[in-house]
């Protein structure tokens, strides 16, 4: 398989670029035409790919791809995850070409879902072309890519409960995550769930006269900095009743094999040209962006913003505010508790309003299951050494449904890098990320369909 | 005198709305045509009102209006200010009619700079008319109307100072302030000074994803509000050191004068629609904003602010923070403490810039003085009414220097209502306070030239 990758390197790189030239934000309805046109490219790169059966689906937001390639009934089922909408661009003066007109630069990939996740869902179509124009194919295959993982996969969980039998599979694979380093291999064996809300704090029924009203009257805007502020304690723990109450304590085990994972805080530091970290007290930098819950501003805006100074007291302040969680905190639970919270700490001379954005669940794959060895095999044949188990940081809220939809585990195999900016302006994937990706799945489905049959291997 | 105006209603009111479509906003130098417009506008008006000198000065930043009749110079002069130049108007969302499409409503004229302070100044230039078309003037009067008040003055003080010969006088006269009610006339005999700055804290050098470094670095939202919530202790007492030190205890007698003015706290919240107020520990609301210092922010802004949700761990945050001022802190004094403060509480884990906007001092005017006798016999004989001598909230960061380069006070004869909206969306100016404006200041002009010289009356 490796010489048909090498033979079409350059058809695979130039149609990935074609893709990430499509601005599929999902995030803002601008953008609704692009998110279609997204998804028909797809569907018709799956068909070309040799699946037998490639459709898209309406749903109440943005629509979902699904395509199959049935070989035979006795062969265990694969469903390949992953998302073909992107992060919003901006702020747009930061990138250093623009974000839907890819470059490559030093061997890397320049544009908004270069890695996350265009480049990553779009090696396992180009795998399974590979695969099945080298006869290859161990097991069956069935796609699925959605259009709404970065708005919270809002619709997905009922299209998959309304197509349980379409998408019934022995195992889902992912390519959404990261590794260490491209020397140094590793699959993510549990992701952070989250809770994203927006809050309003309201003062007065009109913009002041901050001289005439200053010092009389709430400033919401100070008002929610203050209420912002109160949600932690100096030790940066989340002070809001309850919100530990589930948090899983790791063994003392557990917390030196998590930090035994390389990890140099002189060059994440040199990285982000920050002269110091900050986090919860008593815990290392992998554990506080992997193990524990957070809580982060995404975004605050209130009052005169424009050029030079306007001696406003604003009438109200807004902010987005998420929360990651860890196993055994659930989404519903903490938006409960965080908007009980936020509403009692509000001062009476301002009104407050907390509307809920998106949540999903946290999820761990445990790494003695067969996916988990199957994606250990195959890593450890394409990188030349075996896989490091990791705790990621970031949220697949869809992960944790599938296990309770489909009844089964998916495995976590990402190919992108820290440096890959997601979710940045600049966001880049490596070229040998991207076909080590592609050589790498092959040898997935081969060592699954090993370990799932012994009899036939 | 009262005939003339009577008789001129209706040119004194379309003259004023022609100056109000003009958007000569200061802050924003898109609107810098619109700037010379008005000066222009503000110039021919002055020399048609009588005066035989008007000329536009250019400045480093905006020009100043200058004009004056200079009728006998055993008369004392009297020198006019007041500033073209209105706040932005945004947010536009909010106004029922356009900002710079003046209507009349309920004897009300809505647009943006109707009171704060075209509508203010013009009653000067109507006034001069009046006196002069039926012969009642009894001073020298000379006009200079800015139009940078709305941003610091910054370019007067030169401008003062390069013109001392030229701005001589004996008294100068404002009005850029409010009565307290239509039957209840006030002269305010103090103003808050101003520090006005733009803080920016920046973390990583670069957007982060929310889930991959969450909880590990620093989020400059989150830093920027715990830095600002510092600001202020639970009494809603500033916490920088220093900051207090100059600040004037006022005695009992003097806080028992001040809150002798009418004031009905039902009213103001109604009034703001607000369940309650907020404000410094044992001081009254007239004191709070009035007599005692403030700080505020009035805009922030950092991360994501668009439609929907973006999971991003922000590489900074900013705010524009102003401090009111009162008797004997000096801004500059405050400027210095505040930066040193604000710099020495952010953690290592970020940069903090401290960007000075621009300032003023407070000033007071004694009531003993001589214009503020023939202000009180004005409005006392226009209005029926004794004037309560009040202390206002605003800053007109300019009076304080007109004492130092010119060694004259400024007497503070507003015509504004606390209803007026300054600042805010639908700023609004009663067509009796224009009236009454312009029907008032000519009796200034008689009371002060009669104190100023017994023996001619």
């Amino acid at each position: 398989m490796l010489s048909y990758i090498n033979e079409n390197r350059e058809r695979f790189l130039n149609e990935l670029l074609d893709l990430l030239r499509i601005p599929s934000v999902s995030a803002d309805s601008k953008f609704k035409p692009d998110m279609l046109n997204a998804a028909e490219f797809v569907r018709d790169r799956i068909s070309e790919a040799g699946a037998d059966r490639a459709e898209i689906f309406e749903t109440a937001g943005h629509p979902v791809v699904y395509g199959e390639k049935m070989i035979d009934a006795s062969l265990p089922t694969v469903l390949i995850y992953g998302h073909y909408d992107v992060q919003p661009a901006d702020p747009f003066e930061l990138w250093n070409s623009p974000p839907f007109e890819p470059v490559i630069k030093n061997e890397r990939i320049y544009a908004r879902g270069s890695c996350d996740d265009k480049g990553q869902f779009y090696m396992h179509i180009k795998a399974l072309e590979t695969m099945l124009a080298t006869e290859n194919l161990t097991c069956n295959v069935k796609i699925m890519i959605e259009g709404e993982e970065e708005i919270g996969s809002s619709n997905l969980g009922s299209f998959v409960s309304a197509h349980k039998e379409m998408l019934r599979c022995d195992t889902i694979l992912i390519s959404d995550t990261s590794i260490i380093a491209n020397d140094v291999p590793s699959i993510e064996t549990g992701l952070r769930g989250l809770t994203y809300v927006e809050v309003e704090v309201v003062g007065a029924n009109r913009d002041l006269h901050s001289g005439v009203y200053g010092g009389g009257v709430a400033n919401p805007i100070n008002v929610l900095c203050e209420m912002i502020a109160s949600l932690k304690d100096e030790n940066g723990h989340i002070t809001i009743p309850g919100f530990y109450d589930n948090v899983e304590d790791l063994t003392a085990d557990q917390r030196a094999a998590l930090n035994a994972a390389p990890f140099d805080l002189e060059e994440y530091k040199k990285d982000l040209q920050i002269d110091d970290i900050m986090g919860e007290t008593g815990y290392s930098t992998i554990e506080r962006t992997s193990v524990r819950p957070t809580l982060d501003v995404n975004g605050i805006w209130g009052g005169y913003i424009g050029e030079g100074a306007k001696t406003v007291l604003p009438s109200k302040a807004n902010a987005k505010i998420s929360m990651r969680l860890v196993p055994h905190q659930t989404d519903d639970e903490i938006l409960a508790i965080f908007t009980k919270h936020f509403e009692s700490i509000a001062p009476a001379s301002v009104r407050v309003k907390v509307t809920p954005h998106h949540g999903g669940l946290p999820y761990v794959t445990p790494t003695d299951s067969l996916e988990y060895k199957a994606a250990e095999m195959a890593m450890e044949e394409s990188f030349g050494k075996k896989p490091i188990p990791t705790r990621g940081g970031g949220s697949i809220p869809i992960v944790a449904l599938f296990e309770q939809e489909l009844g089964c585990k998916s495995i976590l195999m990402g190919f992108g890098l820290d440096i890959d900016a997601l979710h940045s302006p600049n966001e880049s994937y490596g070229l040998f990320n991207y076909y080590k990706g592609i050589e790498t799945i092959p040898l997935f489905f081969k060592h699954y369909a090993a370990l799932k049959n012994p009899a036939k291997s």
